[in-house]
């Protein structure tokens, strides 16, 4: 299939590419931004090799926080340009952040202040979830439908969280919304109430420091709330995504969701594989870097979770990015985060992290094989919250966002590389065998070998559709 | 073992004794108000002859409300005298109604006024529960306790109805104190803002009949809610009631419980098992003769109930009575409960129907044994919230406490026969074999043949202690 | 109610009675053997004084072996006489031994055999259970009719050993003829080709030690028949009692089929409760010891057969007494036994200490309250057997079988305490509180303090009825 | 990407492309018979226009029975070109026929047989299973790692019928050689014991018509043996294939043994789809047209084996072509056949009409997406049963192995189209809609628009590996 001149803008060749379904190995050719072609002997006016390395599509990363304000002087690590620049180099060619409402304010302003925000900064192409926080007549009546079909079909409701909980008549609403114009409802499920009583019998009891952070979110409130959660979403008839599950029972709720026929979807993340409560145990505040919400649990439940990921009771893996400084005062360590774990920012950082724990715990030891690491880091990514065919797979006519993955790159896992903007990374000394040696995003490298060759702004906004 | 004088007050003869274990022959000598023997031959100064019947312990109903505000002018059916007058007629020697904390007042005061409420006029013996409105910190610190203390060891939380609904914060609090008095917390299992949610959907849609009571309160409402209480049980370790159980997914949430080891109890009553919500579609506005909450099901769900009766899952069958009358502007049919079912009282008489349903329906069809129907009747309701050994059985030391069933005896249930203070029974017309002939509290005879025999206030308060 | 002259034989005054439901006070009046009255202040010719202990009624022990031959020279260790003599001492007042059919025999030959062995041997009452090994036509058409009819209303079916195992064809026979005569099957369920296989592959790899015995039989094993055998009763509509079950997956497996209605009964005994695999470890042969099928497992099954008592997935809880010698060539130390552990005789013995393990480990710990000890070790065993209302409880016109326990008397036990045929006991040193003082058949003291006090040929055969 | 001469031999163009987890829009260019590229714009010497059709994997049907032997001069009604020449008309590039050994003749010897039959005759692909009836020393020790190497690594096991079934000792031997050789296990799983008891009293009680084979294997001799074969697969630590499940029950089995971690896969045909036991009931011997085993059930069954399809727990969607024709005596109405139910041979044809059924029940009817159905027609029987990636998938280097259908061209099946050896199907009369247009084998084109196009003889042998 040799011609001149070349067919191809780009050719990737001689990779194993590997889909949610299929392994084979032949050429990419790539031309305007596209997949044009898979073939064998293909040329192009440029040639990337890919000789004995795994070439899978772009991890896309549905479930990330960048630059949302967190009250109380607090700051987030990461803005659009850090955060999809750090995204780049852990292989992940889509983003999708939120756009969160701030009470009294409409959700239009909402997501004009995210596109301000993330305009022509991007390394990588984001599309935007909603946060609904005050599902007020108009917001419910006029703002979401009109917003759905802007291409934003996605929002996430809170169950927990000052400022942030909707009341389960709220999520009623919000519910039947989303059947009406078929969007796809997410949810952080944990029960307010019980956290609530919790955290203020730790505090009388003197137990404020990190650690209790997981005293005070235990298991049951994050079973209860999904069970909550998913019989209000039986009620309406809707979809629902259960985000950044932690443990055993919560996820056999989602199975026995998924087996009475109901479509509910799960998600975990790398903190759920990786981490466990003990590492909330550090001296001093260090446990204040492991602060997030749900907290990491203990061994069994992260067994629960790769079973999760295996058995297909999860559809997405993502990192629940949600950085923040450690040593910072408008980080971890705001004068009030001191006093107590309640006022410690919720959250850590994971964008760039999450695709080579996966790979290296997952594809490398075993524990999945590389269809079902395609399928959970990009393919169901971009088919529940509507980026397929576009974003998500390796096929003609797809965006060639693709990720070259060295399989036998061993290395030490450290914050600097990820060059995101924060201080530290909880998986700081992780040995991780497999890393992405190349990002291309709509046929340009953004990223190569750990370095970024992407521009600023490349990343575009992306409209979705279910 | 005959003697001069006779040994005993009062012998019942040559009956057949069921307990919730055992079943024998013999003669049961009485003293004092008391079982003083079972043996062969007794002599008694008075004697009852119960050759060819049931010698069973008298019925406990652990779930009865009498002289409860309503609000809006409504008026409850019954007061002391009238529930116990039928109660005693359906073969109950104990009833266990609610002292409702109103808003703003004392608990204390609330059982003050309950007690001068019964005081005198009571035909069969009487233990309260409490019913928590407002669990404030001297509610919770103070007044619980020392109620304990004094004999008031259950005490109900609502999960659902304007006024009596606690969030799940409040219900945790009550739970602790439960905890560290030991005592037991019943609960009223329904998601309040699925009902609400759907309430106001039927009536802008202009469904306010009393039909749409059952619409407006699905099985997922009290699945939800009875999985959301066990959650709480659970995290408080404590034990909990959950009573009126009325379906299958919600008696599966409770086996679920108690097969992981948790002590989770479950109450079902008369209209679960032989009520359907096709009772509520009468013509005008006879439906709401059976609105009640959660309102009748199914046959599917009525054969769930039977099962978790016969399979142990449930520990009490109670009424829930709940009494107003029908053709009455204080009862069923104010102006308000004309307009929307949401405005009709929540509620049904069953305090006199509920023993003779069940030995009928449970014990001559051979869907329960006597002995599981000893259980479910009397003994568990006496051990479950405290009045046991006094009550609840027939063994020696007990209180003379006694119901004589002729199980051949065949007559149509009516509310005549009832003598309650409600103006019908949602039973009317049920062809019932197996009837009390007679019954005893403390070795006196308060009604033989459907006539009542006892005396207004012989009926006593009973303290109880877990 | 004193009169003279004194109206009982026997008096046992001032216990506390437990039954199946209930704790009482009073005394028991006992007259021709019979209880003849609960009452205050009875007087007798003869009275025990039980003020601190507990009245219970006397253990059933519905699974003992007898008497069987083994083959090979093998020689059980207990006689009738032995037997019941330890079965007294330990607190039993009838024990069911098997009459087992060999093959080529008739049962009526074998029962005719065993009422020979049993023939004024006996201090406690017997009755047999049949063992059907050759489910001929004229045992099925005839033999097992008749034999119902005559009082042995309970078969257990094997489906594993070498000349006892049945096909499930055969086991389907055999509940054809259960469910037209109303009788029991009972069923020994281990995969015996599992077991033939595993024994097989161990034996070639020279694993012939006693602790491979254990691994000869795994859980699958026993899981799977136990699943086959309540599949194959469900198919027939008949009831089942699997005996011995030793861990959590055939005990999930009977709860899941009680929970679909089956009438699936479940049995299990000491040696699931405080022995395991770990046991079978001895030096030497010591292990030998502990042969008994299905073998003991592991910690969290013994938590999963105290589940099953708890929670009354188990109706009974018996010994499967099957004694051995250990140091006897005709006994554990076979010479063949010595070559693999497929020879060692299997069982241990345990009629003597059963119910002090199980009152002690459960009763005394807190695991179990005194009205489940009487159900599992009595009351059930006469219910599921046909022996009540005769046996099994304390109630007016039962026999006066009756066992006195002090609940504080601690001592260790010892095989010499046991004075059973056998040279050793599985429960050597263990510490038990809570010990039987006197143990009463029919009115008259078997055993006292320890002491034998029974007259051998006291205790007689009792036809049953289901 | 045009050039001269063309780069392909043959280019199916403008077609929807769907695989396993993918759909997009491409031409597909083939040359020497495999796919070399997926692009935009190919060009071939020869070119297919696919516009508005589906371009899918050719079907893979991995249970279909050829010209095997059935005892008692039965006669099967395929012979390999028969049955090759149906499954290409039916859109499936390769099916996988067994070899089923003969007692007392090595499996060598009946591979050789089937190769012999399928020389020269074969329309598709075909490759051999391996049907083990006789599990001797040499089988085991041999020819069973011999075969596997050779390219046969699957081998099925009966657990009923006379000659077939093998004990659990065999079949736990057949799986430790799958163990060790990395073979999978195939079950035909009905306790033979039930159906033998259950079929002797029907014949006892005159019930021979063809209806009563349905009540001769209930869903309870399936579930059991279900539950069984996944017992000895856990013993064994192999995976399984579970074949033709009909029911919920059985398909429950797999799902508890999925979820805890077991890898058994399970199977379904199209008769537990849209067949039940009452087509069975025909007059006369119209019945013997349904008789299959296990038999077609009822609805609820067949929704559970839709839910089976939809959730995963079945990975493959297979024919199990058994063909026998219906007025002939060498077929279903043999005389003895007409004697009784028993005699009648079992099985149906369906390796034809396999797909159009589910596609038009599945995707057309919205049951099931079009990614599942390539999943469970073609890609899983590959990955499987190890022809993957050669077959199951359309990618650069696979096999062009293509079924191009027409989803939207209705036309009611009739056994006439279908080309096999029967004289009838089962399905005759259904209206379908979606049908292959075109099937192609190694981009040859067998057949189009219902015409036998390809050559006999031109099908091969494909060896396989797991």
């Amino acid at each position: 299939m040799s011609e001149r001149p070349p067919a191809f803008d780009l050719v990737v060749r001689n990779g194993r590419i590997a889909t949610a379904a299929d392994v084979f190995a032949c050429d990419i050719g790539i031309r305007d931004g596209r997949i044009a072609a898979l073939g064998e002997g293909l040329a192009g006016r440029e040639e990337i090799d890919a000789t004995g390395k795994w070439v899978l599509p772009g991890g896309i990363d549905s479930h990330v926080h960048i630059s949302q304000p967190s009250g109380e002087g607090i700051v987030m690590a990461d803005d659009f340009a850090s955060a999809t620049r750090s995204a780049a180099l852990g292989g992940n060619t889509t983003v999708l952040p939120f756009c969160m409402q701030e009470s009294g304010t409409t959700l239009r302003s909402a997501v004009s202040a995210y596109h301000a925000k993330a305009e022509g900064e991007c390394y990588v192409d984001v599309s935007f979830h909603l946060i609904i926080t005050d599902p007020s007549e108009s917001v419910l009546g006029q703002e979401l439908p009109a917003l759905v079909a802007d291409g934003y079909p996605s929002f996430k409701v809170f169950m927990t969280y000052e400022g942030l909980a909707l009341t389960d008549r709220q999520i009623l609403e919000v519910m039947e919304v989303a059947r009406q114009t078929r969007a796809l409802v997410m949810v952080h499920a944990e029960n307010y109430d019980i956290i609530r009583f919790l955290t203020d019998r730790l505090e009388q009891d003197g137990r404020t420091a990190p650690r209790y952070h997981a005293a005070s979110r235990p298991i049951i409130a994050e079973r209860e709330a999904t069970s909550r959660a998913i019989s209000l979403a039986e009620l309406s008839d809707v979809p629902l995504m259960v985000v950044h599950v932690s443990n055993r029972e919560a996820m056999e709720e989602i199975r026995r969701a998924q087996a009475k026929g109901l479509k509910i979807l799960g998600e975990t993340c790398p903190q759920y594989l990786v981490l466990t409560a003990a590492d909330l145990d550090g001296l001093n505040m260090e446990g204040a870097k492991y602060v997030c919400s749900p907290p990491p649990r203990d061994p069994a439940s992260q067994e629960a979770c790769w079973e999760g990921l295996q058995q297909g009771v999860f559809a997405t893996f993502s990192s629940d990015h949600c950085p923040f400084r450690y040593d910072d005062p408008q980080g971890k360590l705001t004068p009030k985060g001191r006093t107590s774990f309640r006022w410690v920012p919720n959250g850590i950082p994971g964008v760039g992290a999450r695709l080579p724990i996966l790979f290296s715990e997952g594809v490398v030891k075993g524990r999945i094989d590389i269809n079902r690491f395609v399928a959970v880091t990009a393919t169901n990514h971009a088919k529940v919250y509507g980026l397929y065919p576009k974003k998500g797979t390796i096929a003609v006519g797809a965006d060639a966002d693709i990720a070259i993955w060295d399989p036998e790159l061993t290395r030490t896992l450290t914050h600097d590389a990820l060059q995101d903007g924060s201080d530290y990374t909880p998986y700081e000394g992780m040995e991780i065998t497999g890393w992405p040696v190349l990002t291309m995003v709509r046929g340009r490298v953004v990223a190569r070998d750990g370095v970024l060759t992407g521009a600023k702004g490349f990343g575009q906004h992306v409209p979705r559709r279910l």
